[in-house]
């Protein structure tokens, strides 16, 4: 059994509490080991913000591995319950309401269909609030011990959205904040090129609040303690941080907001916000 | 060693830092993949709530497990630390203060002993606060590698305690609030069936608070954003729920409180709160 | 491949969605069930709080494990990357900002080495912010994996600090709060040992606070519901705690603050804090 199996990830909103129910029910059908947690700790209910912390987690893992991923605010609503091959060979299944987006856009879809609850050995529903548990956890020990996708549920066309687009120019550059962190720095969607390397010193505005000055830095270490910077996060793009504090707690940021940043001339050119 | 030895599950209300001692602990005597994280954000000290969430976690899992649990305020006290072999061949460790209750009531009770730390193998005590790695460890490290239970400590009877009992009328019903879950719902005891389908505006009434209208429904998705519903939860009880947002906030709500529902006619029957 | 890895622990301030690209990194070189979590949960960006549960985690842990810890606020900057192999033939991993250095000193030095990124397998660095993942992780799996320490680098001599002393007295003992855990109990440096059993009530004095009574107890039992206590924690060392209660949120205890207890008598004497 544990040679033939995949290894499955489990990424939710839910809390810890809840996703050991789902645990529970991939143990019925897997070895324990080969389930994994990554985070039960998504920002509840927030689908976009979610879409691009799973993107981040999803790509640095090897291919093959079968991806539950549950933020799920209309669960037993409108929206489809799906699972997707990517072109890498991995699978993600969750709802189709835009959280797999980024991550099934980067790996590229090879095959998605609707889950079939009959199909998928779902567990009886004792409501209708839990697909995680019932539906989502099913599909993924079937996946895990090598059923074809083909045999869930017919072809679906999954959900995508694209995410804002960044405006980069010589002088400027305008964004958004795409995830607010735990040490409270605010990752935009702004790529880590668009300040030349010499602007040392930028403005940084959010939203309606007055522009403040930022140092456009490589690390933390460059900046003086409670001292606002710019710099590449590790997701790739900018990232609005304060030495040893929390940017968005003294700036008061909070994800959506649009971002500009100041350092000299001019006339932006669009780049593609992935 | 891997073939001979139970999977060991740990839920407790300590945090993952305390938690991982545990797990020193038993990596000593168990291959690491045996032993698997549920929770360790019980609510601290929250003895009841905890037992629904035990009960509702560890029923989803299949036979055969050594399940510990963790939410022991009265450490080192009067209260007996326990082990139970369910009537499924499962194993329940932990103080019997209560929280194993509702498992081991749903799972069957086969056999319990009290443990002998002198029997279990228990850690040298650097305190009396901390069971979880010094004592409860060692005992589940002994079950999982198929120790008999009674060699671990003389014959025990168990704690036990009724859960509140829901009331059931043809137009009304009573019940309490179990959990909170950190989508701020509000798990009840009241059953799912409490309600004929047909009532679809219902009265809610929390505690000593104002009556309010909520919407009867079956899905989160049936409801307007930020409007107040009751539908049957994951639990398979009823659950007070805002549409998102949080109820519990909304409301005030608190885990113990008495919720009364009204659609129409009176004279509730009672129903067992289990 | 399984038996040949060793196992790799986890211990961040970065939260489970960072700490997921950890395990991304390192389940491309070892099997899933080697790697396990301890905590993401760490203090942010609280290193000497850290050290201390570091050290009290892996000292639960079984020889020969590879532990990675990453409470890192100078990521980038001028502290080095570092891995050392201690007495027992375990290994930690991490930054050398003193998050280590409890530990490392408790299991004994045998080797260090500054982590150079061409030679441990550092992945392309797409910023200088998340050293866990780009290269403790590969450091760690090349670690696990049986590479010997010398060959990921030049030799190092870590970073070392002693923690605060206590003086304890006949009468009279002073210390410094080392942690505060999740349930309001402020864990010090003053050893179990340091009060006479006889003692029964004392005075505690924190900060620039007025003293308070409290009664020396053995277990949270002894306390009457939220009374003040001083008891022997599962560190070895006495906390400060109410029954049932917070005694940080109660008495607005912060980490580093100093503690004295008196019970009668005078003249203190030095005593590790060790």
């Amino acid at each position: 059994m544990r040679s033939s199996s995949r290894l499955v990830t489990l990424s939710t909103d839910l809390g810890s509490a809840y996703a050991a129910q789902m645990k529970g029910v991939l143990y019925r059908a897997l070895p324990p080991e080969r389930v994994v947690d990554l985070t039960h700790d998504l920002p509840r209910h927030g689908i976009e913000e979610s879409a691009f912390l799973v993107r981040q987690m999803l790509t640095a893992f090897p291919p093959g591995v079968v991806h539950v991923v549950v933020v799920d605010p209309g669960v037993g609503g409108a929206r489809a319950p799906i699972a997707i091959r990517t072109k890498d060979g991995s699978y993600l299944v969750g709802p189709d309401n835009g959280v797999l987006s980024l991550a099934a856009e980067r790996l590229g879809i090879a095959q998605a269909v609707r889950l079939d609850p009959r199909r998928v050995g779902a567990a009886p529903r004792v409501g209708r609030t839990f697909d995680g548990r019932d539906l989502f956890a099913p599909a993924a020990a079937r996946l895990a011990l090598g059923n074809r996708l083909s045999t869930l549920g017919p072809k679906w066309k999954p959900f995508s959205w694209t995410p804002p687009t960044a405006l980069v120019g010589p002088a400027r550059a305008e964004g958004v904040i795409l995830h607010i962190d735990r040490f409270g720095n605010a990752i935009t969607n702004l790529p880590a090129t668009a300040i030349p390397g010499r602007a040392r010193t930028l403005s940084v505005k959010v939203g309606g609040r007055p522009a403040r000055r930022a140092s456009n830095v490589s690390v933390y270490d460059e900046l003086r303690p409670r001292q606002l910077g710019i710099l590449a996060s590790s997701f790739g793009t900018l990232e609005v941080a304060v030495r040893e504090g929390s940017a968005a707690s003294r700036l008061g940021l909070t994800v959506g907001e649009k971002v500009t940043l100041r350092w000299t001339g001019a006339s932006p050119r669009a780049v593609g916000g992935k």
